[in-house]
């Protein structure tokens, strides 16, 4: 059976989780308490040498890390990956620009904040934070004032990607409050048939 | 003609000008100077809301941005994207590190003394950047000891992706004498049939 390494609150494993319950693909959760450096020792370097979750092992060994890379794998040939070119492309564009322009930000502030407990000793460096995890958020609003989703007409590994810290980006200090199309579709992504919530751990 | 918005010192600009060249697509180059805030504009934020290059825009006025999403889009169905479902995974893993744990250390080191001269003042910001960015260099170096190239056993975006600021890190003050698997890699990528230099315009 496949497995799955781990950590629970983490909206990148969670990515992995819903695609995986979604797609009814049973896994073996194995958990990795990163606040306690569980992904940084030998064993574990000897299995992902970025020391990171999610990761996954297949029975053969093989092994993929990298949570939008491991949902790119197993959404191939469903319909939650674009079947045209272009719209394939788009989703991979909202995943990265995830990676790049808000996860760093979003969940990085949700990690101080909820994790971390680092609220009032990190305000300074929150700053930073909340400034850019709001210009991606405003780039989200702006392509969902337009789109039910983010690539193509229908719900996909971009929706999943970027659903991940966006709906609990309040526990990062975020109000999306003033978002009202973010909102909207964080309900249409909830709705969806298969749905699990970050906290639930499925076949886990 | 496809056009690209591009700025020619960018490293993820250089991606797409060569898989381009790589693929003989004859595109457009229309400049954009960062750091003259011409993608910060109205005008271009109407082709790119995130406002970055590099941004490639179609006939028919579709556009597409995301440096790994746009040469991923152009590799689909050639050599560059690796045919097996595994390997493409791979790929696409190396690609979102590249763009999580390698872009923004070793490229903004770069952009920060290349072209903003600002070593010495800032020398403090700069050491998180080195020290990250050789974390970078050292999973890279791993990999390629027991590998020719990063997905499957042949060139494919992902050594296109990780090329484009691995080979200019000296330009950050990263010292590569110390890995020479990287500088192997370096060479038969540079050795690839149709490889231009970053500081090469083609088509344009």
């Amino acid at each position: 059976m496949l497995t799955l390494y781990d950590f629970l609150p983490s909206g990148n494993g969670y990515k992995v989780r819903l695609l995986l319950s979604q797609l009814d693909i049973p896994f073996k959760l194995v958990e990795k308490n990163i606040l306690k450096g569980e992904t940084r020792t030998p064993e574990f370097l000897a299995i992902n040498p970025d020391g990171r979750i999610p990761t996954v092992q297949f029975d053969d060994g093989r092994t993929l890390a990298q949570s939008n890379a491991i949902i790119f794998y197993f959404a191939e040939g469903t319909a939650f990956l674009p079947n045209d070119r272009f719209e394939r492309a788009q989703a991979l564009q909202w995943m990265f620009f995830e990676q790049y322009s808000h996860e760093p930000y979003i969940a990085v502030a949700r990690f101080w904040i909820h994790e971390l407990h680092k609220r009032e000793e990190w305000a300074d460096r929150l700053k930073e934070r909340w400034q850019k995890g709001y210009q991606a958020l405003d780039i989200m609003e702006r392509h969902l004032q337009g789109h039910r989703f983010f690539a193509g007409d229908s719900y996909s590994i971009a929706d999943i990607s970027l659903y991940a810290y966006t709906h609990v980006a309040e526990q990062g200090d975020f109000d999306l409050s003033r978002y009202p199309s973010i909102r909207g579709w964080l309900d249409r992504v909830a709705d969806q048939p298969g749905h699990v919530l970050i906290t639930q751990s499925v076949f886990g």
